[in-house]
């Protein structure tokens, strides 16, 4: 393989631009050569930022030999698709999360992947964090002991459109879907989930036929217990903090904040509020998740989250749900075609 | 009623010698005229040190016209029937949590209560903590705005033997009981509980019946979510904080520790340990609840913690363990003779 | 001697008040049986509150023989002379800071106090801080290596009157006194000092010949050196901090505060200010000195902070002021008759 | 003027490195061509990493008409030289501080600088840290009121080798140059300094003539005071802090640390080391700093950081090694050629 490794953006969004901002500045050996994006103008604003080729066929970037690996960053319904033409052109896979809203598509993706044998990696970048990475560390080290109870809480600093809710797949689809992640990414694999959950936040949601607040509870096949909380606004920006418990004591990791500054005045003592959200506060893990993309494909080592990791998320999301919608616990293995 | 308010202390032991230290260094309008245990030795010891009578019959509190109230510290099987006594006896009351393990004794203590028009307040000392009452504070004057999530982490620095657990009622009914308190205290009636446990800390513990570590859920009539979580032993020192999110933002309370130092060596930055237990943590609580029972009767006005207060910890502790024994939700309704 | 200690109090103002309220409440081994005040309504408010005998005239305290000890706690101009009659009637002394704005009376008190043989402690509470009393022990433990910086903020949330201002003595002896001692009770003997200063928080100050805000540096005997940082206004309230940098790290303490409460909500994250001032800040180290005291004339133990140590700290306040007034470094040997 | 701005690197050491980095990375409008550096393998390492030309000869880069702009990152014996070739050639100029250690080959840069009429921007990076743009962002809001107290504390986590500190030009000029422009960043001009010194870390230092702790006192002409303090070693990493206190308040900046997590175990609280040195500590700093740099040359704005206040850190380093000499508060009036 020759470096810098080629790229091929699918997607100019939001993520997009996070990831091609990342491996132009801080990943060495590789660059992205085209970009296509379904709107002309979001693809020719980003081509024409970076210099590179733009369009808006897909098929200009799976048919390019050139091109050693994909970014898919485009709208969720498009990922197994797109996962399946890159992994039948030959091409490495970087895919945001989620893999899809349906397991049958998912393993189809995940056997065309397996089948064409390119590496395929899933876009948790919260594995990538500073403080997340640090946890796993102190857990792996030993340090906490036997684990008994993991803490999640993570809320959003204000929720998206109601237009966006009703395509998302709902909150813990699109959002607690990264602590699901995180769960296994710390304690391993769940057995059993029970969801509690409301609009609290705004009716609208509610009448979307979502939720915008909820608290889940987790089993964990290795005994231990653990609990997500979620909420679509905390309106003192983005608030994402974890806590281990074990036998040998305790690790949390607090907030992020853009500084380290304090007011001591006569009406209080103040401070800053936590970064505002993702981009900022996953600023680093992002470009921390495309480094170790690069690297797993140009090694040939493990991705650090799979397509498995992928399937996983998805799976604990909708038993989530189904426990919220039946008032009960449910095991993982009631989801339909789960593999034990 | 003549001031200072005579006090009969009924139980020498740990808590009945922290009232005697609190009422005496603390409480100008009360004093302990007399102390009875059924151990002699507790209750000379006790006597000896403050210079007050003392005596291993309960009748010399009850039948002693110039006693006003009394403090119930004995063992909690003790406690409706002492309840009772002292009512017919037209003394108030101050009783240690829980009242008891039954419903039925409960009412019927109530019901003395009640038919004698003495006060009876029950002693959850943590309402009178200084972090929990500023909690309270923020909530009652809508700092928080509209309440979503309560989160209350409570765990001890070490279990106690087997030979108290096995008497205990268990964790629900002997640790968890406070922060069902608690939670009441901060947000109000409770609908639903639903439960996980287990031994993880000392098989043994299991073997007796009981688990060491437990989560439970906690839906509020008002609608509002909360987890509460137990462990019976935190390394680190006694763990006891509470975090309260609303829409217009989050409140926690941190542990307190001994003194304020940081250490910054080549091996890392290092503080203290939370204050070890109970009796370092809510010293003060315990003096403010002294305060705070003879104020209520002094003055006749409510108590800060009723009987009602007692009895609902304790339907919420036998909803818990129903909700582990059958792995299901349960609603605080289910719970016999609850009134609603 | 029998137990309890009786004690005689001299001054029944803010700080007569504090000890008399420390002895009742945490003091076993003493009692005060009298009190005397210049002004007849002040020594009655608290010779009533607490049943003892009250009166105007110090002779009732010097002239009872039941009487072991005396608080002196009356204006500074009068505790050399009651030193000096405490000591000639045989009992043994607490005197608060300064002993005196001169140093020829100061030693004839010490001489005084050294004929007689009796016990005679100087007010300095802030030995008896839990955090203060923690970095001293981090020293002597070997944690913080060989010393080489101290630094010591000092603050208070508002400045007396300028009556007061006056007769205090001025800033270094009334107010940064308090910092010498803990400058010395850490790091030991001074060897030179260093003033600048200003009239920043209210001309009138200046105008009365004193400064408000002030920075000494310190050359300690040992090789190290040190700042302390006064103000007389610190609008977010009492400011106590200490932090101390040596070859194997640093170690610092801070603030204490009423509650550990943070509330984090849209206009930013903001938590309690400190402890108001000295009442709410010490009380613990009063109850502390009220017991050191006890105990040392109690068991015959060398006194915590004796007449040489508060002798010490006048010296570096004359030091200090020579310092400001000359614009210049100044060795302590400067100043008159201290032994070298 | 074409962008991308194009600069020739003058020095491949660290502090070039880092640059080249920043530039390459984040800086959108400019781009390295060239590198020069004496020791041509670091010329060959940095020119091959970055696909640049390099070699020994400065005259390459001045004589090169492409090149906008030069980045003095040599020995600071080359600084006031290069300035005036760069200047003579017309090219912008970005120069590490210190300037030079001789005011008069200062003045002779400076004027050859304001001959030319190109921006020439001093390398004090830490004018563009997170931490201290905010608290010069709440002194210029007001926030703080009146100014009255600073408190600098600015700790290496390691001292330099010996043979560096003979050519270092001292503590003063070497290290504490940066806190003396922190000082002038924040409060303003200085007009007194008094310094006290010692060799407390390593007694070679001493036997090389310099110190390696040091307090210095700084009062300003608007009349606040003010104290640095610097150590050669602080073992638990690099110590970087302000502290502004003022007449409606007190801002303070801590220690940024690489990640947040504590741990809560049986031996105490733990957290992590501040980040180890400049380049952890700095790196965004780094950034900011060289955008601002090419920002100031593109759109013909004022430098941040101008000649001017790279000479008045070097009057005041001067200063206070006279100060320390001559054990007095010396006037910066006093310093030679001192423009007032």
């Amino acid at each position: 393989m020759n470096l810098p490794l080629k790229l091929g953006l699918l997607g100019a969004g939001r993520i997009g631009q996070v990831h091609a901002a990342a491996i132009t500045a801080d990943v060495r050996d590789a660059k992205i050569t085209r970009v296509v994006d379904v709107y002309e103008a979001s693809a020719e604003a980003l081509g024409t930022q970076y210099g590179i080729s733009y369009s808006t066929d897909p098929q200009d970037i799976f048919g390019d030999d050139e091109i050693d690996a994909v970014l898919i960053c485009s709208s969720t319904d498009t990922h197994a698709a797109f996962m399946i033409r890159a992994a039948e052109a030959g091409k490495h896979i970087f895919c945001e999360k989620p893999v899809d809203h349906d397991l049958g598509r998912i393993d189809e993706a995940l056997a065309a992947v397996e089948k064409a044998g390119v590496k395929c990696m899933i876009g948790f970048n919260r594995r990538f964090d500073h403080n997340f990475m640090k946890v796993r560390e102190m857990i792996n080290a030993g340090r906490v002991g036997d684990l008994h109870v993991l803490q999640i809480t993570s809320r959003d600093p204000a929720p998206p459109p109601i237009s966006y809710i009703k395509v998302s797949g709902g909150l813990f689809m699109d959002m607690m879907i990264h602590d699901f992640d995180m769960a296994r990414f710390l304690f391993g694999e769940v057995e059993e989930v029970y969801a509690l959950g409301g609009a609290m936040v705004d009716p609208a949601i509610g009448e979307a036929g979502d939720v915008d607040t909820a608290i889940v509870t987790l089993t964990f096949k290795n005994g231990a217990m653990g609990t997500i909380n979620n909420s679509r606004q905390a309106v003192y920006g983005y608030d994402q903090r974890v806590e281990v418990f074990g036998s040998k004591g305790m690790v949390d990791v607090k907030n992020d904040y853009p500084n380290t500054h304090t007011f001591y005045g006569a009406d209080g003592v103040v401070s800053e509020k936590p970064l505002y959200f993702f981009l900022e506060r996953y600023m680093d893990a992002y470009k921390n998740e495309m480094k170790a993309f690069v690297d797993c494909v140009v090694n040939d080592t493990t991705e650090p989250a799979t397509v498995h990791d992928g399937r996983e998320s998805v799976v604990l999301a909708m038993a989530a749900l189904k426990s919220l919608q039946e008032k009960r616990p449910v095991k993982i293995s009631e989801i339909a075609s789960y593999p034990d």
